[in-house]
Protein backbone atom coordinates (compact mmCIF):
# COMPACT_ATOMS: atom_id res chain seq x y z
CA UNK A 1 0.00 0.00 0.00
CA UNK A 2 1.09 3.41 -0.83
CA UNK A 3 1.81 5.95 2.38
CA UNK A 4 0.88 9.57 2.00
CA UNK A 5 1.85 11.96 4.38
CA UNK A 6 -0.55 15.36 4.70
CA UNK A 7 -0.33 18.31 6.57
CA UNK A 8 -3.31 18.88 9.11
CA UNK A 9 -3.76 22.43 10.43
CA UNK A 10 -7.34 21.58 12.35
CA UNK A 11 -9.09 23.56 10.01
CA UNK A 12 -10.87 23.26 7.13
CA UNK A 13 -8.74 22.87 4.37
CA UNK A 14 -6.43 19.84 5.86
CA UNK A 15 -9.72 18.23 7.14
CA UNK A 16 -11.32 18.28 4.12
CA UNK A 17 -8.58 16.82 1.92
CA UNK A 18 -8.14 14.38 4.98
CA UNK A 19 -11.11 13.15 4.37
CA UNK A 20 -10.83 13.41 0.38
CA UNK A 21 -7.82 10.72 0.32
CA UNK A 22 -9.33 8.44 2.92
CA UNK A 23 -11.29 7.38 -0.39
CA UNK A 24 -7.52 6.88 -2.22
CA UNK A 25 -5.27 3.48 -1.98
CA UNK A 26 -2.93 5.17 1.15
CA UNK A 27 -1.69 4.26 4.39
CA UNK A 28 -2.04 7.82 5.74
CA UNK A 29 0.82 9.33 7.81
CA UNK A 30 -0.73 12.84 9.30
CA UNK A 31 1.94 15.56 10.91
CA UNK A 32 0.95 18.85 12.93
CA UNK A 33 3.12 21.37 14.03
CA UNK A 34 2.80 23.44 17.39
CA UNK A 35 4.77 26.49 16.81
CA UNK A 36 3.54 28.09 20.20
CA UNK A 37 1.46 29.68 17.46
CA UNK A 38 -1.55 32.13 19.35
CA UNK A 39 -4.12 29.48 17.98
CA UNK A 40 -2.41 26.38 19.23
CA UNK A 41 -6.02 24.99 20.29
CA UNK A 42 -6.23 23.70 17.03
CA UNK A 43 -4.31 21.32 17.79
CA UNK A 44 -6.58 19.96 20.15
CA UNK A 45 -9.23 20.12 17.44
CA UNK A 46 -6.98 17.80 14.95
CA UNK A 47 -6.73 14.98 17.57
CA UNK A 48 -10.27 15.24 17.86
CA UNK A 49 -10.96 15.41 14.00
CA UNK A 50 -8.83 12.78 12.93
CA UNK A 51 -10.42 10.03 15.46
CA UNK A 52 -13.07 9.78 12.59
CA UNK A 53 -10.43 8.80 10.00
CA UNK A 54 -7.92 5.65 9.49
CA UNK A 55 -4.55 7.29 10.56
CA UNK A 56 -1.85 4.82 10.63
CA UNK A 57 0.26 7.67 12.59
CA UNK A 58 -0.02 11.34 13.78
CA UNK A 59 3.17 13.32 15.28
CA UNK A 60 3.14 17.02 16.24
CA UNK A 61 6.34 18.47 16.02
CA UNK A 62 7.09 21.26 18.33
CA UNK A 63 8.82 23.72 16.26
CA UNK A 64 10.43 27.28 17.38
CA UNK A 65 8.70 30.10 15.25
CA UNK A 66 8.34 32.52 18.18
CA UNK A 67 12.15 33.08 18.80
CA UNK A 68 11.89 34.72 14.92
CA UNK A 69 8.61 36.90 15.28
CA UNK A 70 7.93 38.99 13.27
CA UNK A 71 3.86 37.82 13.09
CA UNK A 72 0.91 38.50 14.71
CA UNK A 73 0.22 34.70 15.20
CA UNK A 74 3.88 33.63 16.75
CA UNK A 75 3.95 36.83 18.48
CA UNK A 76 1.29 38.02 21.12
CA UNK A 77 2.34 41.76 20.95
CA UNK A 78 1.15 41.92 17.68
CA UNK A 79 -2.26 42.12 17.38
CA UNK A 80 -4.46 40.15 15.17
CA UNK A 81 -6.24 42.86 12.54
CA UNK A 82 -10.22 42.48 13.01
CA UNK A 83 -12.85 43.55 10.15
CA UNK A 84 -16.59 44.21 10.38
CA UNK A 85 -17.15 42.31 7.34
CA UNK A 86 -15.25 40.04 4.68
CA UNK A 87 -15.88 43.06 2.23
CA UNK A 88 -13.33 44.74 4.51
CA UNK A 89 -10.23 42.00 3.53
CA UNK A 90 -7.54 43.46 1.83
CA UNK A 91 -5.64 42.11 -0.71
CA UNK A 92 -1.77 42.86 0.41
CA UNK A 93 -0.11 40.20 2.47
CA UNK A 94 -1.59 40.51 5.99
CA UNK A 95 0.53 40.57 9.12
CA UNK A 96 -1.10 37.06 9.83
CA UNK A 97 1.84 35.83 7.00
CA UNK A 98 4.35 33.94 8.76
CA UNK A 99 7.88 34.14 7.39
CA UNK A 100 8.58 30.76 5.54
CA UNK A 101 5.69 28.82 7.92
CA UNK A 102 4.95 26.54 4.70
CA UNK A 103 8.50 25.64 3.54
CA UNK A 104 9.35 24.82 7.32
CA UNK A 105 6.36 22.69 7.43
CA UNK A 106 7.10 21.26 4.18
CA UNK A 107 10.84 20.44 4.80
CA UNK A 108 9.53 18.52 8.06
CA UNK A 109 6.85 16.56 6.11
CA UNK A 110 9.11 15.95 3.05
CA UNK A 111 11.95 14.53 5.87
CA UNK A 112 9.29 12.18 7.64
CA UNK A 113 8.09 11.40 3.89
CA UNK A 114 11.65 10.25 3.44
CA UNK A 115 11.87 8.10 6.67
CA UNK A 116 8.82 6.44 6.29
CA UNK A 117 9.08 5.65 2.62
CA UNK A 118 6.14 7.86 1.11
CA UNK A 119 6.24 9.84 -2.00
CA UNK A 120 3.08 11.52 -1.72
CA UNK A 121 2.72 14.82 0.34
CA UNK A 122 -0.59 16.86 0.82
CA UNK A 123 -0.95 20.42 1.86
CA UNK A 124 -4.06 22.04 1.96
CA UNK A 125 -2.92 25.55 0.59
CA UNK A 126 -5.19 27.96 -1.70
CA UNK A 127 -4.85 30.36 -3.63
CA UNK A 128 -8.26 32.03 -3.76
CA UNK A 129 -9.66 34.03 -1.39
CA UNK A 130 -7.76 36.89 -0.69
CA UNK A 131 -5.03 35.00 1.08
CA UNK A 132 -2.34 36.77 -0.36
CA UNK A 133 0.11 34.38 1.03
CA UNK A 134 3.20 33.82 -1.10
CA UNK A 135 4.01 30.30 -0.19
CA UNK A 136 0.24 29.19 -0.99
CA UNK A 137 0.80 29.84 -4.69
CA UNK A 138 1.30 27.04 -7.69
CA UNK A 139 4.53 28.20 -9.00
CA UNK A 140 5.26 27.59 -4.87
CA UNK A 141 3.95 24.34 -4.67
CA UNK A 142 5.85 23.31 -8.06
CA UNK A 143 9.21 24.92 -6.88
CA UNK A 144 8.76 22.90 -3.77
CA UNK A 145 8.11 19.40 -5.50
CA UNK A 146 11.08 20.39 -7.71
CA UNK A 147 13.01 20.62 -4.64
CA UNK A 148 12.41 17.55 -2.80
CA UNK A 149 13.25 15.75 -5.87
CA UNK A 150 16.34 17.14 -5.28
CA UNK A 151 17.02 17.22 -1.72
CA UNK A 152 16.18 13.55 -0.56
CA UNK A 153 17.86 10.21 -0.81
CA UNK A 154 14.84 8.96 -2.39
CA UNK A 155 14.31 11.33 -5.35
CA UNK A 156 18.01 10.95 -6.11
CA UNK A 157 17.46 6.79 -6.25
CA UNK A 158 14.95 7.81 -9.19
CA UNK A 159 11.48 7.69 -7.02
CA UNK A 160 9.23 10.59 -7.85
CA UNK A 161 8.03 12.53 -4.61
CA UNK A 162 4.31 14.59 -5.11
CA UNK A 163 3.48 18.01 -3.54
CA UNK A 164 -0.43 17.81 -4.00
CA UNK A 165 -2.37 20.75 -3.39
CA UNK A 166 -5.64 19.51 -4.29
CA UNK A 167 -7.74 22.58 -3.23
CA UNK A 168 -5.49 25.27 -4.42
CA UNK A 169 -7.92 26.79 -6.96
CA UNK A 170 -11.02 26.37 -4.96
CA UNK A 171 -12.76 28.64 -3.60
CA UNK A 172 -13.95 28.06 0.32
CA UNK A 173 -17.32 27.36 -0.21
CA UNK A 174 -16.01 24.63 -3.16
CA UNK A 175 -13.88 23.17 -0.33
CA UNK A 176 -16.91 22.98 2.20
CA UNK A 177 -19.23 21.69 0.04
CA UNK A 178 -16.92 19.33 -1.21
CA UNK A 179 -16.40 18.18 1.93
CA UNK A 180 -20.01 18.39 3.05
CA UNK A 181 -20.96 15.82 0.68
CA UNK A 182 -18.07 13.02 1.85
CA UNK A 183 -19.34 14.23 5.42
CA UNK A 184 -16.84 16.16 6.80
CA UNK A 185 -18.26 16.95 10.53
CA UNK A 186 -16.56 21.04 10.80
CA UNK A 187 -18.05 21.12 13.99
CA UNK A 188 -14.47 19.53 14.88
CA UNK A 189 -12.85 22.04 13.33
CA UNK A 190 -11.42 25.40 13.74
CA UNK A 191 -9.75 28.37 11.36
CA UNK A 192 -10.12 31.05 14.03
CA UNK A 193 -6.38 32.67 14.53
CA UNK A 194 -7.60 34.58 17.52
CA UNK A 195 -9.24 32.19 19.68
CA UNK A 196 -10.34 32.38 23.07
CA UNK A 197 -8.78 30.08 25.52
CA UNK A 198 -11.46 27.47 25.25
CA UNK A 199 -11.64 27.75 21.59
CA UNK A 200 -14.03 29.94 21.00
CA UNK A 201 -13.86 31.52 17.37
CA UNK A 202 -13.64 35.24 17.23
CA UNK A 203 -15.66 35.64 13.94
CA UNK A 204 -13.84 39.00 13.02
CA UNK A 205 -10.47 38.07 11.86
CA UNK A 206 -9.37 37.01 8.43
CA UNK A 207 -9.79 33.25 8.82
CA UNK A 208 -12.81 33.43 10.46
CA UNK A 209 -14.83 35.31 7.76
CA UNK A 210 -12.82 33.37 4.94
CA UNK A 211 -15.13 30.40 6.85
CA UNK A 212 -18.36 32.02 7.59
CA UNK A 213 -18.33 33.34 4.00
CA UNK A 214 -17.50 29.98 2.75
CA UNK A 215 -20.66 28.56 4.88
CA UNK A 216 -23.28 31.09 3.84
CA UNK A 217 -21.87 30.42 0.15
CA UNK A 218 -23.47 27.25 0.42
CA UNK A 219 -27.19 27.82 2.73
CA UNK A 220 -25.27 26.00 5.83
CA UNK A 221 -24.98 27.24 8.86
CA UNK A 222 -21.20 27.33 10.26
CA UNK A 223 -21.78 24.76 13.40
CA UNK A 224 -18.83 25.87 15.29
CA UNK A 225 -19.32 28.43 18.32
CA UNK A 226 -18.75 31.95 17.74
CA UNK A 227 -18.17 34.77 20.49
CA UNK B 1 24.33 48.18 5.44
CA UNK B 2 23.69 44.31 3.62
CA UNK B 3 22.44 41.51 6.01
CA UNK B 4 23.92 38.28 5.60
CA UNK B 5 22.15 35.30 7.76
CA UNK B 6 25.01 32.25 7.87
CA UNK B 7 24.54 28.86 8.88
CA UNK B 8 27.14 27.90 11.55
CA UNK B 9 27.28 24.73 12.98
CA UNK B 10 30.57 24.61 14.35
CA UNK B 11 32.59 22.89 11.76
CA UNK B 12 35.42 24.21 9.75
CA UNK B 13 33.44 24.59 6.31
CA UNK B 14 30.52 27.27 8.02
CA UNK B 15 33.43 28.66 10.60
CA UNK B 16 35.16 29.38 7.33
CA UNK B 17 32.59 30.98 5.39
CA UNK B 18 32.56 33.39 8.78
CA UNK B 19 36.21 34.50 8.60
CA UNK B 20 35.47 34.93 4.48
CA UNK B 21 32.19 37.46 4.47
CA UNK B 22 34.26 39.40 7.56
CA UNK B 23 35.86 40.66 4.72
CA UNK B 24 32.48 41.85 2.80
CA UNK B 25 30.24 44.31 3.83
CA UNK B 26 27.61 42.69 5.61
CA UNK B 27 26.27 43.11 8.88
CA UNK B 28 26.25 39.23 9.98
CA UNK B 29 23.09 36.59 11.74
CA UNK B 30 24.35 33.56 12.05
CA UNK B 31 21.78 30.86 13.35
CA UNK B 32 22.72 27.56 14.34
CA UNK B 33 20.16 24.54 15.41
CA UNK B 34 19.59 21.97 18.58
CA UNK B 35 17.86 19.30 17.13
CA UNK B 36 19.27 17.25 20.09
CA UNK B 37 22.40 15.77 17.30
CA UNK B 38 24.19 13.32 18.94
CA UNK B 39 27.17 15.64 18.64
CA UNK B 40 24.94 18.75 20.12
CA UNK B 41 28.30 19.87 21.91
CA UNK B 42 29.49 22.02 18.86
CA UNK B 43 26.81 24.23 20.47
CA UNK B 44 29.39 25.04 22.71
CA UNK B 45 32.09 25.19 20.22
CA UNK B 46 30.52 27.34 17.99
CA UNK B 47 29.51 30.17 20.90
CA UNK B 48 32.98 30.05 21.41
CA UNK B 49 34.07 30.49 17.71
CA UNK B 50 32.26 32.93 16.79
CA UNK B 51 33.45 35.42 19.81
CA UNK B 52 36.31 35.95 17.22
CA UNK B 53 34.34 37.37 14.76
CA UNK B 54 31.92 40.42 14.67
CA UNK B 55 28.27 39.48 15.00
CA UNK B 56 24.99 41.02 15.36
CA UNK B 57 22.54 38.38 16.56
CA UNK B 58 23.08 34.56 16.64
CA UNK B 59 19.95 32.46 16.94
CA UNK B 60 20.53 28.84 18.40
CA UNK B 61 17.08 26.95 17.32
CA UNK B 62 15.30 24.35 19.15
CA UNK B 63 14.18 21.79 16.91
CA UNK B 64 12.13 18.40 16.84
CA UNK B 65 14.13 15.92 14.33
CA UNK B 66 14.49 13.69 16.86
CA UNK B 67 10.61 12.57 16.87
CA UNK B 68 11.63 11.09 13.29
CA UNK B 69 15.09 9.13 13.80
CA UNK B 70 16.18 7.48 10.63
CA UNK B 71 19.94 9.08 11.26
CA UNK B 72 22.75 7.74 13.12
CA UNK B 73 22.98 11.36 14.23
CA UNK B 74 19.44 11.75 15.54
CA UNK B 75 18.64 8.17 16.87
CA UNK B 76 21.03 7.06 19.49
CA UNK B 77 20.41 3.39 18.74
CA UNK B 78 21.45 3.77 15.62
CA UNK B 79 25.55 3.80 15.41
CA UNK B 80 27.76 5.88 13.72
CA UNK B 81 29.99 4.22 11.18
CA UNK B 82 33.19 4.06 12.12
CA UNK B 83 36.60 3.32 9.40
CA UNK B 84 40.42 2.82 9.76
CA UNK B 85 41.39 5.45 7.25
CA UNK B 86 40.21 7.93 4.66
CA UNK B 87 40.10 5.21 1.90
CA UNK B 88 37.02 3.41 3.26
CA UNK B 89 34.85 5.77 3.35
CA UNK B 90 31.81 4.78 0.90
CA UNK B 91 30.21 6.32 -2.40
CA UNK B 92 26.78 5.88 -1.08
CA UNK B 93 24.26 7.80 1.10
CA UNK B 94 25.96 7.36 5.03
CA UNK B 95 23.48 6.61 7.93
CA UNK B 96 24.88 10.33 9.45
CA UNK B 97 22.05 11.67 6.51
CA UNK B 98 19.67 13.36 8.21
CA UNK B 99 16.48 13.30 5.75
CA UNK B 100 15.67 16.70 3.97
CA UNK B 101 17.93 18.16 7.21
CA UNK B 102 19.24 20.70 4.87
CA UNK B 103 16.02 21.93 3.42
CA UNK B 104 14.98 22.21 7.27
CA UNK B 105 17.78 24.38 8.29
CA UNK B 106 17.57 26.61 5.11
CA UNK B 107 13.81 27.57 5.69
CA UNK B 108 14.43 28.18 8.84
CA UNK B 109 17.30 30.48 7.83
CA UNK B 110 14.59 32.43 4.72
CA UNK B 111 11.91 32.68 7.72
CA UNK B 112 14.74 35.00 9.90
CA UNK B 113 15.93 36.18 6.60
CA UNK B 114 12.70 37.84 5.83
CA UNK B 115 11.81 39.11 9.12
CA UNK B 116 15.27 41.02 9.56
CA UNK B 117 15.54 41.98 5.94
CA UNK B 118 18.42 39.84 4.27
CA UNK B 119 18.70 39.32 1.34
CA UNK B 120 21.92 36.35 1.51
CA UNK B 121 21.80 33.45 2.97
CA UNK B 122 25.03 31.74 3.56
CA UNK B 123 25.62 27.76 3.86
CA UNK B 124 28.19 25.93 4.32
CA UNK B 125 27.52 22.85 1.95
CA UNK B 126 30.13 20.76 -0.08
CA UNK B 127 29.64 18.33 -2.86
CA UNK B 128 32.98 16.91 -2.67
CA UNK B 129 35.12 14.61 -0.54
CA UNK B 130 32.38 11.26 -0.53
CA UNK B 131 29.59 13.60 1.32
CA UNK B 132 26.90 12.02 -0.95
CA UNK B 133 24.35 14.35 0.55
CA UNK B 134 22.01 14.76 -1.89
CA UNK B 135 21.44 18.24 -0.45
CA UNK B 136 24.71 19.36 -0.84
CA UNK B 137 24.80 19.73 -4.58
CA UNK B 138 24.87 22.82 -6.58
CA UNK B 139 21.75 22.02 -8.45
CA UNK B 140 19.66 21.56 -4.96
CA UNK B 141 21.39 24.83 -3.70
CA UNK B 142 20.05 26.57 -7.04
CA UNK B 143 16.34 24.72 -6.43
CA UNK B 144 16.45 26.30 -2.69
CA UNK B 145 16.90 29.79 -4.50
CA UNK B 146 14.35 29.84 -6.73
CA UNK B 147 12.26 28.23 -4.21
CA UNK B 148 12.90 31.26 -1.82
CA UNK B 149 12.47 33.77 -4.01
CA UNK B 150 8.20 32.14 -5.07
CA UNK B 151 7.84 31.70 -1.21
CA UNK B 152 8.56 34.73 0.57
CA UNK B 153 7.01 38.72 0.64
CA UNK B 154 10.33 39.52 -0.28
CA UNK B 155 10.96 37.75 -3.04
CA UNK B 156 7.26 38.38 -4.46
CA UNK B 157 7.74 42.18 -4.04
CA UNK B 158 10.72 42.31 -6.27
CA UNK B 159 13.77 41.27 -4.05
CA UNK B 160 16.29 38.65 -5.00
CA UNK B 161 17.09 36.45 -2.28
CA UNK B 162 20.69 34.53 -3.24
CA UNK B 163 21.53 31.58 -1.39
CA UNK B 164 25.67 31.27 -1.53
CA UNK B 165 27.16 28.00 -0.94
CA UNK B 166 31.00 29.77 -1.44
CA UNK B 167 32.70 26.12 -0.59
CA UNK B 168 30.45 23.80 -2.84
CA UNK B 169 33.45 23.12 -5.11
CA UNK B 170 36.04 23.12 -2.86
CA UNK B 171 38.12 20.04 -1.16
CA UNK B 172 38.08 20.13 2.45
CA UNK B 173 42.18 20.84 1.94
CA UNK B 174 41.41 23.71 0.07
CA UNK B 175 38.67 24.79 2.66
CA UNK B 176 41.39 24.59 5.50
CA UNK B 177 44.03 26.84 2.96
CA UNK B 178 41.64 29.15 2.81
CA UNK B 179 40.44 29.22 6.46
CA UNK B 180 44.66 29.26 7.69
CA UNK B 181 45.15 32.37 5.22
CA UNK B 182 42.03 34.39 7.02
CA UNK B 183 43.78 33.08 10.50
CA UNK B 184 40.84 31.08 11.12
CA UNK B 185 41.52 29.10 14.72
CA UNK B 186 40.59 25.79 13.73
CA UNK B 187 41.16 24.61 17.13
CA UNK B 188 37.76 26.23 18.52
CA UNK B 189 36.22 23.70 15.98
CA UNK B 190 34.37 20.65 15.95
CA UNK B 191 33.53 18.35 13.22
CA UNK B 192 33.20 14.69 14.74
CA UNK B 193 29.60 12.98 14.85
CA UNK B 194 30.27 10.74 17.69
CA UNK B 195 32.13 13.20 20.26
CA UNK B 196 32.43 12.20 23.75
CA UNK B 197 30.51 14.23 26.25
CA UNK B 198 33.37 16.68 26.81
CA UNK B 199 33.90 17.03 22.83
CA UNK B 200 36.87 14.79 22.42
CA UNK B 201 36.81 13.65 18.68
CA UNK B 202 36.65 9.90 17.60
CA UNK B 203 38.98 10.08 14.96
CA UNK B 204 37.05 7.07 13.19
CA UNK B 205 33.70 8.58 11.62
CA UNK B 206 33.62 10.01 7.97
CA UNK B 207 33.70 14.24 9.74
CA UNK B 208 36.80 13.01 11.46
CA UNK B 209 38.99 11.47 8.71
CA UNK B 210 37.60 14.07 5.99
CA UNK B 211 38.87 16.39 8.39
CA UNK B 212 42.22 14.93 9.51
CA UNK B 213 42.76 13.95 5.49
CA UNK B 214 42.48 17.99 4.95
CA UNK B 215 44.88 18.87 7.39
CA UNK B 216 47.16 16.18 6.81
CA UNK B 217 47.27 17.43 2.45
CA UNK B 218 48.40 20.98 3.75
CA UNK B 219 50.69 19.57 5.98
CA UNK B 220 49.47 21.02 9.03
CA UNK B 221 48.68 19.65 12.71
CA UNK B 222 44.80 19.22 13.53
CA UNK B 223 44.80 21.40 16.65
CA UNK B 224 41.87 19.55 18.02
CA UNK B 225 42.16 16.72 20.56
CA UNK B 226 41.46 13.22 19.52
CA UNK B 227 40.83 9.92 21.70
Amino acid sequence: MKKAVILVSGGVDSSTILAMIQKMDYEIYAISFNYLQRHRIELEKIQLFIKDYHIKLHKIINIDLRSFGGSSLTDETIEVPKYSSANELKNDIPITYVPARNTIFLSYALGFAEIIGANDIFIGVNALDYSNYPDCRPEYIKSFENLANLATAAGVQGQRISIHAPLIQMTKAEIIAAGLKLGVDYSKTISCYDPSDVGISCGLCHACHLRLKGFAENFVNDPITYL
